[in-house]
C-alpha cells in the first residue's frame, strides 16, 4: 500500500449480493478470491509484483529479529477508543517493540464467523489498514478462514509480527539489576475498564476509552538517546501485577512500587471499585513498564514524556536485590503490602 | 526443545485438578503461567536464557527471507493420518517451502474454547511438537486465548513462519515460461476425502488417510540440485483447479494437464464420486505443483522420486503461451475442457 492512496470508503464487496460472509468465501474459490482482492489486497496492500504467493519473500539485513504472535478475539469488536483491527496491530507491534526492535512487517490472519456482516468486517480492515500506517508496518501475508455459524464468535485475528533488533543491548528480564528504576508511560487500566463500561452497560459507558496505541516510537526514541534499557514489558492481560511479578520472578530480584505514584484515573478508579477489580491487575494495551539504570532514569522519563504516548510517564519504583523476589507496594503512610499475581481470569477477552 | 528430550507421555496438568480449559488459563494470572509452562514450554521449548519475553530474537544472516502465516479450523481436529496439530506445522512450513525458503522458525497461537478437555490440548500440542521435530523448524514464540463456551470450536491453531531464502530464484506466477513441464509431488485428494469421510461417516470411513505432510525437504534437494524453479503451489483449498487458475491468471499463460496422467487412488475417486465432488478440486496437505525448464524436467522428476513425500512424483501438462489463459484438460480419447476454478467451498473446514 502507497502511502497517500486512498480508498473508497464504502465496502467494496457488493453488498446488495454478499451482504454477510458465506462459508464459500473462505473455500478457496472465486468468492474467496474475491475477498481476498477486492478487499484486503485493496485495502492492507497488494499482491507483490511477481504474483500472490504462499509465502512474502522480503529483504533483511544481517543481524537479529524479533518475531512474535497474537491472536485477538476481545469482546465487543469495537469498544470506546479503538476495535479490534487497530488492537491487532499496536499489541503485535508493542510486543515487538518490548524487545527493543523497530517494527517492520505484519502478517494478519483473520478467522471469520459465518454470517458476519461484510460492512463490519470493511469497517475492522480499514481500522487495521490505517493503524498499520500509522505505526510504520507493512502487512505483506496473511490468510482467511470461514468456520460456520456458532462456531466462532464474528471474527478473530491473529498478527505475527517481525522487527529488527538495530541495538546491543539485551533487553530483556534477566538483564534487570537491583538499583533499576522502574518507569511507566501513563495511567493504568483504562483498556480493561473501557472494554467493561461497554459490556456490563454501566455508567460511565463510553466516558472511559481504551489506551490503545502503539508504544514502538517511544520506545525507538530512548535507544537513540542511547538509554541502556534493561527490560520492557507491557501491562497487557494481567497488568501492572502481572508483569512486574514475571519480571521479579525471572531476574530474582525484588521490585518496591510507590503505590501512590501510580497514575490511574478517578473515573477508571471508580470503574474498578465498582466491579471489586484491583487496577493494578487491569490490562492496558498502550503502556509498559521499563527498567532503567538509577543514573538514566530521569532523563529517559524526560524523552518519555515528550513523545507520543508517553505524557503520562513516571518512575514508580525501583528494584532491591532482596529476597524473597516479589513486588512489594509501600503505600502513603509508609505501609507495606505484596502486589500478587492475579490467581486467574478477572476480565475475560479482553484482548 | 533439545532433539532427544523425552517427555512423560500424561498430560503434564493435574487432570485432577483442571480436566478442563478454564476461562482463567487465558486471563494472564497464575493458572494461564501455569499453562504456559507445564505444557506449553515443557512441549514446544523453554524458554529463552535470558527469560521470557514478549518476542522471541533471533540471529539472521543477511538476505531474503520468507513470511507466511495460516490458521487451522479444521473439523474433526483428530483425522486418519493427522490431526490439527500436525496440520497446523506441516502447512506453514509447506507455505515457506512454496518460495524455496529453508523453513527456520514458527510461531504458535492457540485459541482455546473453554471446556476442552486437557488431555485433548496435550496430545494436539505433543503433534505438534513432533511435526516441527521432523521438520527441523524451532517454535520460538507462541500465544494462548481461552474463548467462553459456546463462542469458538474446541481450538483453532495459528502458525507463522520465517524461513531464510538461499537461492537466487524468483520463485513466483511471474517466472512461470511458455514450455514449462508441470510436475506434481503425488496422488489427488486424499486430505480432504480423509476429512470427508469421518465427517460424514462413510463406509471408507479411516481407509483413506490424509497426505498432510512437509514438502520442504523435497524442494531443498531440488535447490541444491540447481534445478531451476520457476514456480511452486501448494494443492490446498481448492486443489489443483485453484492452484494451476491462480498461476494461468497470474503468469498470463495457458496451462494443459494430461488428464489421465494425474494420480487419483481409486478409493478417493469412489469418494468423490459418492459426494459429487472433483477430486481436482479437493484439496491436499502435502502435494504441490512444480513448474520447471522443460529441459530440467526429468532430472527434476527422478530427484523427487527419490525424496520424501515424492515417490508419486508424475509430469501432468505443460505451459504454453496461448490467450486467453486458462487451465485445459486433455482427455484419454483427446478431447479438452477447461478446468475451472471452483466458485465457492466445497469442503468447508478442511484446514
Amino acid at each position: 500500500m502507497s502511502p497517500g492512496t486512498e480508498f473508497a470508503p464504502s465496502c467494496p464487496i457488493p453488498i446488495t449480493q454478499y451482504p454477510r460472509v458465506l462459508m464459500a468465501h473462505g473455500g478457496g474459490g472465486k468468492l474467496m478470491r474475491d475477498l481476498l482482492e477486492k478487499m484486503f489486497f485493496s485495502a492492507l496492500g497488494p499482491a507483490p509484483a511477481e504474483g500472490r504467493h504462499d509465502s512474502a519473500v522480503l529483504e533483511f539485513p544481517a543481524g537479529r529479529l524479533a518475531f512474535t504472535t497474537d491472536s485477538y478475539v476481545v469482546r465487543p469488536i469495537i469498544f470506546p477508543g479503538g476495535d479490534i483491527g487497530s488492537m491487532a496491530v499496536h499489541g503485535t507491534v508493542n510486543d515487538l517493540a518490548m524487545s527493543g526492535a523497530r517494527p517492520l512487517w505484519l502478517s494478519v490472519a483473520f478467522i471469520l464467523e459465518e454470517g458476519l456482516p461484510m460492512e463490519t468486517l470493511w469497517r475492522l480492515v480499514c481500522s487495521l489498514r490505517d493503524a498499520a500506517a500509522r505505526c510504520g508496518v507493512r502487512i505483506v501475508t496473511g490468510d482467511t478462514k470461514v468456520v460456520d455459524k456458532g462456531n466462532g464468535d464474528g471474527l478473530f485475528i491473529n498478527t505475527a509480527g517481525i522487527g529488527v533488533v538495530e541495538h546491543s543491548l539485551t533487553i530483556a528480564p534477566a538483564s534487570v539489576r537491583a538499583g533499576d528504576a522502574v518507569l511507566i508511560n501513563g495511567d493504568l487500566g483504562r483498556h480493561g475498564m473501557a472494554i467493561m463500561s461497554v459490556r456490563e452497560g454501566l455508567e460511565f459507558q463510553g466516558r472511559i476509552e481504551s489506551d490503545s496505541a502503539p508504544v514502538s516510537g517511544l520506545v525507538q526514541k530512548l535507544l537513540a538517546a542511547g538509554v541502556e534499557i534493561h527490560c520492557l514489558r507491557d501491562l497487557t492481560r494481567g497488568g501492572l501485577a502481572s508483569a512486574l511479578n514475571e519480571i521479579a520472578e525471572d531476574s530474582q530480584l525484588r521490585i518496591m512500587v510507590d503505590e501512590k505514584s501510580v497514575p490511574v484515573r478517578e473515573d477508571v478508579h471508580a470503574a474498578c471499585e465498582l466491579l471489586g477489580l484491583d487496577p493494578f491487575q487491569v490490562a492496558c494495551e498502550g503502556r509498559f513498564a521499563a527498567f532503567i539504570p538509577a543514573k538514566d532514569a530521569d532523563r529517559a522519563l524526560a524523552l518519555m514524556r515528550a513523545g507520543e504516548c508517553g505524557a503520562g510517564s513516571v518512575r514508580i519504583g525501583s528494584v532491591e536485590d532482596v529476597q524473597p523476589p516479589l513486588v512489594v507496594l509501600k503505600s502513603a503512610i509508609g505501609a507495606t503490602r505484596i502486589l500478587d499475581m492475579p490467581a486467574g481470569e478477572q476480565l475475560p477477552r479482553i484482548c
